[in-house]
């Protein structure tokens, strides 16, 4: 997962890239870039690290323009998706920068074809150079000396018939314009902005709204499935659907977990939506379970604490705040001689003894991945003294690989594959295990704008919504993830720490 | 505001350490330190940052020993107590480091004592030097080329003689244990716990209970006011106490803001002493306006959050998560040319909008300082619809300058100073603004040990138990913030980085 | 100035590049960068810093491959030569690294034919962009899937067509191989090697044979003016005439200063050259004054040793190390409120006053650029007792800016510009000052090898043999210096440093 | 061996510092380090790295004051002496900082005594360290508030009474001045210097009289053996003698190599001595083979350049620079899997073939120490062509391991110890092995002022003038550097980076 956003301004826009970026982290913390364009300069800073970290004064000084795009990015450990910082440059034609946000399902087999038509080299594994270059190349075709929206919005409809997957991007095309489009089942979120200033009228487009809010940009819409929009170096804004058969798909787990709770994507607000989660598992618990003996719902914190507290008032079930988050980041060092400490959740959270002593506790947590943290926190409250643990997960059993941009265990590694919600319970040592049902998560979303009918739902139930996924791919993804645990691909992802465009250092 | 950490083992330390430091973190986020010590060496690492910054694997592996203090400090501009990183060290005798939080009153009369009597250099205006020069003086004096328990406490008897104000202490001395110290007044805290090895035991005395939790240490009791503990390096542990007319008078601010909710501070379970906060606040709503209007409750996180909780569910109120915080830290770049941009607190906490739209909102945060941020906060809250504001400080007005180790501006700059509670709440901007009973503050924690009859309350009402603080002496206080706001003491400040006790690169 | 390397090898080549670029560190100090090639794969690192400062252990670890090419870059202030490091990268066609030695005239008509034939966007104002540039478009209209070595040479016949100038380069083609070509006039050195291993013969081309000399490579030959060789991945050489009328026109300022004395250019030994400069102008020195009075003959170290030394042993005069040269860099810091002292050349070096006091001493330097040393130099002789202060340089005066890669000052700024040999030892304050005479400078080279009967003389004469360079050129030159020197282009110049073709970092 | 300089001005000295510290760079390049005062504090600044690297303008803005100390150290690997970067710091009395040059040859049990008498702490390994806290301890005993002259004479008088070995030593007392002074043999040199500005008199000791040169210091003279000097910060100048049988015995080494040629030392001109050593090697040559068939004399840059030039006069043989010098340091990475490349003199020399090809060539070196690089040199001369290689040292057999400061091999890597001038010459494979007689020696030193008549010559025929040295020191010694270089040590040398007196950073 990775966060992007692109500005046409009337003024510098490297501070307000920034700032969009800052709250956007929470979609990436591996690494950041940004670039601006000047006349006809590009200005590149990119590197691992937080936003305010890779950003020095000495590289917000260089980063000269009033247009520019931005990017976070998620670590994606063996995954077909990108480990590279962003964005990436072309120099043909016109000179090209782009950030992307998803996961391109046929990167191997366009990266070829590229090469066979048009000669062009992909340096790293990143499937955002093959959708640059696809771009570029496409670009390239119209031959324009000075390209217009038309030539932009025909290029990216190529785009959409070569690339497969789920992508949201921003590009900037030196010296004309950014351009930005989102893949056509509308599975990664992409919105835009504007901001009305003495000098004119200034855009944003980002992954969520949050980035419009921080910086006093009104929201305008989402960019539909399928859809582009370009804004001129002047300003002039241009949209076009650019696909044909589009459908309104977007991602479920963004509203489960990835996305900031202030944010409206694709019009539903993140926070209902979860409120909803939370009272539509009241609601399953008061089904299964009407004379439950809970004395107090607490939430694993951060994420889950909306969710919980809506389902406590639902069942009028006292709710506390039962752990305190380290906020802090904590660390195991090796020394010489010795073995790595088993990472303990401790590290992370610390319980308030008095809040679970003797109680039947109920605790609730976005979703649940591998299960191991689920089951230390359940052994965490039994130690503090809870009479009984129960576990509620808002979000229903995950049991499938995301090939559209979430970084996530091969199947194997995902502890309700192949699971029942029982057997689950007991992994995870709990004495009662709730999960949310998958319609109730899409009703969850839907009632917040009734026009989406369907999602990107892959991780729940292994319909991958925007096709072409086979068991060889996933095969592929499974070897690729286990020859980067195993550490056989180091060579390849130091690789791909050698992109071969640059920075400002 | 500081965080200090003790620890005799019987393997190396220096993990532990920085397990506590991080949990500690809350409490300074300015600088770190640590010193270990291995036979007859000392080894020294401290430097500007957070704890995961200042510390590397490379000085982890210096850090060797199975003995050590640490040390995390909170930036104080200008006030009288230093902005040097900790521990600090001095060679004679015996070798001494040391690590304080709290602040000394009397700093510049011992320190100029101190050169008289022993010629002793103090190279940077913080009290702790003075301090530890006052210890490592007093230990000269004793004489002893082996020294004991005895002789530890016969010194510390001394300190507490000579340095009147609140201070918590550990130090190392080099060969032979670990000594720690709270003030006789007990106004900072301290605490020890321990933890059994196979080995034998192993002893931790920290700032707060949360450091023993992370490590498994089990909590054994606070010291006591003017008590010093002494641990040699054999892992023998002797107490004793070393003041008269001792008296425990707890810093309230501990309770309301400091302190994490997980601790356990002289017996009280810091988050009960918040929800009675809650509780209380709620009673004097319903004494004061027994038919409020008040649609929902909004804490203005982090740390209100538990007391605007327990006073939704006292006055039956909605509470809900209206601000989201911005967990990753936003910055201003000055471009050349540029002026500061005023800041914005936009830049911490966005507001979901539809848990404001046309309702009466009661706003909780924990205590209010300069009014400028819960200004901004009270506007944002009209800007996205709110019928009504209401404000509620879950502690008492801040009126006066704190001199006991919390770094507070001066009187004039505080916005309770000489206004009424409803002259506050016009400036800023509020409908209503309701603050905590300093008599019901008290009683929030003393519920929780009813043998606390006393406290440091001297923010909320200009009392100093630790006496000395005359009109004088707040006279230069104000003037040494005043001169570092202008930036005339910039040289003293540089000075303070020029800490001639060294450190691990 | 620049230094360039390339190798095709049988094992990893980072360590051989780096140790080439140490040996011609002396042909630029200021940044240096390394590109290899494995599989697919491009490795590029560069940065601004001495070669042992741009390459640590972490990158070279990622700059795999048995095939790679290196440079070294000097500082060129606001000349029309790049201030960017190198080597330049563009990923279409194939991928192409390339790295230059010099200046190419008519760079900018070039890139906006550039742009308007093939959209190709150059992202710095470097000629080497522009080069790299010329040749990808000339490539990549070649249209072959798997380039041969014929197809490499029709492109470098097609860059020499199209630029102007003094330029010796080399180019990786990811895949592929290695290209190196010199310009159609000899201007800039360009040699290439082999060295027999076990696993076959391994090629190197560098700007100069001590680069070969280092790691064992033996000297094969000089490439020709207008000649290019290509060796493919297998290790196959190719080598081909790509121009039309071409003319071996070394530059002589290489043999003056630039080169290494242990270096071989153009079969001629810089060593034994200056050795014949020196002799040559003890014959002027005999001619002119065949009663000098000289006592002693001084070198300004460290080049001009050598001519020294030839000419003292010509006259029969003694040779004296006079002056010490101080080999760590020394720095004037500007204090807040200082402003910046005059820089002195008492920090370059110090006299050893005996070997001065009461002597008639003859100094000899290379040659002489603003004056501005040479007259602090003479001032110290006399400082330290001199009775007279000769002055000799084994280079005639230079009068005219270099075009072809060397950086210098504009016309205005040369001491000799405008000037008679008499005026110019007025202004530098020596009691006699003797030049070269350039007939004699050129002898001293062409002695080493009859062949070469042109040379690039530009800097004493202002002939600039490659054509092309009118008023116009030079006045634009002259303004880009000036604007650079007032700061005006700091934009252009940081804008530089954003050069958009990335680093391992 | 390591550089001190100290100096007393009227304005701000760390640029001055800086400047003594970069010309001084030669005698250490492992460290460097500054102190200067500025009323009653301490600003200190000291790292691993060069002088410009180590300190920076951030640095420089902090060390404040007209009165300061500086040092660069040699890396001492495993000998008695320190590897620690100084100044050293203690702030019992008064806040002491002193930089050293040299080595304590009882440092071992001064250090006990000093705990058992004073119960300082040492913290490091470092001679310095004791050095610095008997001077403070002896500092203390006087116990004055105000100290005088007299008091610091009076310490100096002890610290000659209870430290052995060479040393010169500079010392900072906070708020009261600089103190210098020189062991009663006066093996390691020291001199003082002023300058006259505006403000008044200025004064500078340094270890060589090129520290004064760089800055307009006059030379005033040599501190002598025993003897201090101190200044206040006033600038009033006193000096006494502080010990008794005193003599001077400088050591040989310094003429022969570790000066600078500009330099005075003990009123002789290091140029000249070296001059002198040529002149006496010719005679022997002479004497030895009066039919000598040496074509062309070479020397080893750079030192023996001086000898070898006045060798050849003398002969009236040919003088050639045979040899470039890599002035940019090359290095050897480790990569994973490989095995370190054997260490190539190749990297730092490359010969020029021309002046060897054919002829019999006399190299000359300064001194032979473990015989290794002379030994590929000789081969690398044949390698060239050379008919015979004859070999000269201007310094007699290197035999014995130096104690007084200065970094040497232990005996039994020594290439002369035990071996004949004729076994050595075939161990390192030349023609003829011809060596300095250690009379010729001397005599070129002392020719230059006949009052020196007695030299520290420990190196050379293992006479320990200070006394004190017996088996049992030497095999201590010994083990010492073999631990080092079998890494047993590696703790300890890790624990003296941790000297716990404190850096500006």
């Amino acid at each position: 997962m990775c966060g992007i956003v692109g500005i046409v301004a009337k003024s510098n826009v490297n501070q307000t890239i920034f700032d969009a970026l800052t709250v956007l982290q929470h979609r990436g913390q591996d690494a950041a870039g940004m670039v601006t364009c000047e006349g006809n300069r590009f200005f590149l800073r990119k590197d691992n690290g937080l936003v305010n970290e890779v950003f020095r004064t000495r590289h917000m000084k260089r980063l000269a323009g009033n247009v520019g795009i931005g990017h976070v990015r998620y670590p994606t450990a063996g995954s077909s998706s990108s480990a590279e910082a962003q964005p990436f440059y072309v120099n043909s034609p016109y000179g090209i920068a782009l950030a992307h946000n998803g996961n391109l399902t046929n990167a191997d087999d366009v990266a070829e074809q590229m090469f066979r038509a048009d000669l062009r080299h992909i340096n790293t594994t990143s499937d955002s150079e093959v959708l640059l270059n696809v771009l570029a190349h496409e670009l390239q075709l119209q031959g324009k000396l000075k390209p217009q929206a038309e030539d932009m919005f025909a290029a990216v409809q190529r785009v959409h018939e070569r690339c497969k997957g789920g992508y949201a991007a921003v590009a900037l095309i030196t010296g004309y314009g950014m351009l930005a489009f989102r893949d056509p089942h509308g599975i990664r979120p992409l919105i835009y902005g504007k901001r009305e200033t003495k000098s004119g009228t200034e855009y944003m487009v980002a992954s969520e709204s949050v980035a419009l809010d921080i910086s006093g940009f009104e929201r305008v819409r989402d960019i539909a499935p399928g859809e582009a929009i370009y804004i001129d170096m002047a300003g002039n804004v241009s949209t076009q659907q650019c696909a044909e058969n589009t459908t309104l798909a977007p991602c479920l787990f963004e509203y489960v977990y990835l996305a900031r709770p202030d944010s409206i994507i694709d019009e539903v607000n993140v926070h209902i939506s979860r409120m909803r989660m939370g009272k539509k598992l009241a609601d399953k618990i008061r089904r299964e379970r009407p004379d439950h003996d809970i004395d107090v719902i607490i939430p694993i914190p951060d994420t889950s604490r909306t969710s919980a507290m809506e389902m406590a008032k639902e069942l009028g079930v006292t709710f506390r705040e039962g752990f305190i988050k380290n906020r802090y980041i904590g660390r195991t060092f090796i020394m010489p001689g010795q073995v790595q400490r088993k990472k303990s959740v401790r590290r992370k959270l610390n319980p308030i003894g008095m809040e679970f002593k003797d109680k039947v506790v109920m605790l609730v947590d976005d979703s649940i991945v591998r299960g191991t943290t689920s089951s230390q926190i359940v052994q965490m409250a039994r130690d503090v003294g809870a009479k009984k643990v129960y576990f509620a997960s808002a979000a229903p059993p995950v049991k499938f690989p995301n090939v559209y941009g979430i970084d996530m265990p091969a199947a194997e590694e995902l502890i309700a594959h192949g699971r029942t919600d029982k057997e689950i319970g007991e992994e995870i040592g709990c004495d009662w295990m709730i999960y949310q049902e998958l319609d109730d998560l899409k009703q969850s979303v839907s009632e917040g704008n009734p026009s989406i009918t369907e999602f990107d739902t892959c991780v729940f139930d292994g319909q991958y919504v925007a096709g072409d996924i086979d068991e060889d791919y996933l095969k592929r993804l499974k070897a690729a993830r286990n020859d980067s645990a195993k550490g056989k691909n180091k060579k390849a992802s130091s690789n791909e720490s050698s992109n071969l465009c640059s920075k400002i250092d």
